[in-house]
């Protein structure tokens, strides 16, 4: 049992929780603060004055009101002020976003991933000229409050090391701290692997809301998961849990780029089905190809339905695994994965049913990533809120500083 | 943040943090106390005082001190006189022990798995007449704060009802309402999975002290898991995770309990293992038919050996699985898999080494259980003395009046 904490340790953890409730809640009246918070109109009142000064919300009269008296101000996040920056990095593609505090996506650039090399100096420089750019074009009275990456691959989170990238080849790269640099903004630079990403994305913003036990299973050329137990993403000893897409589901099965055979990722990702269907990747990414092979199966081809199918059959494998070792209450498909489960659910439900025992699947639900495209670019910028959100006038005089 | 507690809140945590102290640590010296709980030597007496009251410790000068002055009073748990009653359903065996403060095993009786038969009717009351026995050899002045039950099946912990036993056949049957029906001892039938508590066990008392990511795999007929990340049980939505015995490594192998095909604890448990050596189970348990497979191939046996091999690789699969995904610091091999580890280890690491991603096999460490034999009856024994250590006076004035 602690000490009991000073009052300003409370006015810090309220002055969070508050700022926390309208970014992730939206614009809400003091009313609704004071009664989700659990605090009186007068603390409220005090917290979003504080706030309103550093600039991170404004106050406003609400557009209509139906009750007598004097209306409850309603409170913003300063959205179009307020920002991160948010990269996610595929095997396939790199994307920079701003997205600002109430997690709005202001504005965002792509790039396809660069065919053939994939080596971490041109990355790097991809990277920071896409953010550069995009931190350029905005209003000279923006701030930004942190950087947060999500990165296909192992990565040791205190230092944003990428200790393994199984689908580009790196081994411990120090790539947070190389793009802190070139960064120059004088922030944080936060890198978190994307499935785990996603998953704390899906949680606050997307298909689970609420849920304390779900699975985010991330496609890209890979499969990523991001597992969510018991309100916490499951991290293991060195942070580096969740690896199901080398899951062995098919010993002795296709070989997997991380050396094995018959991982997860090797049977019922992109490129299985890419390969099963019979099709390469001489004109279009990954993504598109699974697109046309959804759609062609969609048309009644029967090679596209068989090799759906068959990706389904692993995919169920894996998922009945999961389900059975963790019994969560949801499994999210996300990324690429998530047109594949369109295409193939059938298969892996049934796979589920046959191979899930009744009471680690009664309750679970299978469902597509909400944020769809989003979600681990939302990850990513909400890793980059959390200092803000923890401690936000700290966090505002630290980078006004910087 | 929740309000400050009260003194009496205060007074109750410390109450049952001081019991807990010496019923994991052992006897320690009021002044050992002070230093390990940041309390101060006169607050530790006050506490003491109480606890000695009630009858749950006693109070002695150590035996021989090197220090000048007044020695500091040892606190020692009444292992003799404060116990429960700790009872283990395997599908092999029945044990029911009276397991004292402090974690002594008093009393312990045995019951080989019933050949055939193994009706809830005929394990019920077998177990009540073994634990009504044990209670009854108790001295007069002793007292029972609690009953558990490690359960091989899956387990509604709410309740006690058993939601399926896979090599039992049972299928939601009232068995922890049933049973405290049957002893009538007024006292609370806590039951649980046995893998789970065999986890927690080893955490608290074997193999897995001070860790706060590790994986229990408990080898009886079947095979099962417990799952401790960031220092907390896995549980999933229903409390039914940690089935790790049905994840399927091999599609389409050998068959199982639960009706699927290829689960873990078909491949790699020991009826394969039995299967794989030609032996049969006419007159040994399956836990002697382990042990005579693993010393044949200890004198150089080779369908033993070549047996242990191919039920290692399987294990190996699973380890493997189970380190890409939790990135644990320890799997602790019990039960029946202790023995079938000792035989196989080289085989497990081997396939560990081949399929685990580096950063996430790099730190773990494979041990046997340091409980053996013990590990679950002692996990039903701490579910047990959970209401004790959380409020230890509250507790003990319960169970006297009921």
């Amino acid at each position: 049992m602690r000490a009991a904490p000073s009052p300003e340790e409370i006015r810090r953890h309220n002055l969070g929780t508050l700022l926390r409730h309208v970014h992730l809640g939206g614009p809400a009246s003091r009313a609704t603060l004071a009664e989700r918070m659990g605090l009186n109109r007068s603390t409220i009142m005090a917290l979003t004055s504080d706030l309103t000064a550093a600039g991170l919300v404004t106050e406003e009269l609400p557009k209509e009101t139906r009750k007598a008296g004097r209306p409850s101000l309603v409170v913003r996040p300063e959205s179009a002020r307020v920002y991160v920056l948010a990269l996610d990095v595929g095997a396939d593609r790199l994307a920079v976003a701003r997205i600002g505090l109430g997690g709005v996506i202001l504005d965002r650039k792509d790039l396809p991933r660069p065919r053939g090399s994939f080596e971490p100096e041109d990355v790097l420089s991809q990277l920071s000229a896409l953010a550069r750019g995009l931190v350029r074009k905005a209003r000279a009275d923006t701030i930004c409050v942190g950087v947060g990456v999500a990165f296909s691959g192992i990565i040791r989170q205190e230092d944003g090391v990428v200790r393994y990238g199984p689908n580009i080849g790196w081994v411990d790269v120090p790539f947070g701290e190389e793009l802190s640099r070139r960064l120059g903004l004088g922030v944080q630079v936060a890198v978190g692997n994307d499935a785990n990403l996603g998953a704390l994305a899906e949680r606050e913003r997307g298909a689970g809301v609420g849920l304390d036990d779900l699975i985010y299973l991330h496609g890209d050329v890979g499969i990523g998961g991001g597992i969510i137990m018991g309100g916490r993403l499951l991290g293991g000893e060195g942070g580096y849990g969740g690896e199901v897409g080398h899951m062995v589901v098919n010993p002795g099965g296709r070989p997997c780029g991380c050396g094995s055979r018959g991982c997860l990722e090797a049977e019922g990702g992109e490129r299985a089905l890419i390969a099963a269907s019979g099709r390469s990747l001489t004109d279009m990414s990954g993504r598109e190809a699974v697109e046309v092979i959804v759609d062609a199966a969609d048309r009644g081809d029967s090679t596209a339905r068989d090799a759906l199918h068959q990706v389904g059959d692993w995919l169920g494998y894996g998922v009945a695994n999961l389900v059975n070792i963790f019994n969560p209450s949801m499994v999210i498909f996300g990324g690429v994965l998530r047109e594949i489960y369109l295409g193939s659910a059938a298969q892996i439900r049934s796979r589920l049913a046959l191979d899930g025992l009744t009471a680690a699947r009664e309750g679970v639900k299978l469902r597509t990533s909400s944020l769809g495209d989003e979600a681990t670019l939302v990850g990513a910028a909400e890793l980059a809120f959390g200092d803000v959100l923890s401690d936000p006038l700290e966090t505002l005089a630290r980078v006004n500083v910087g």
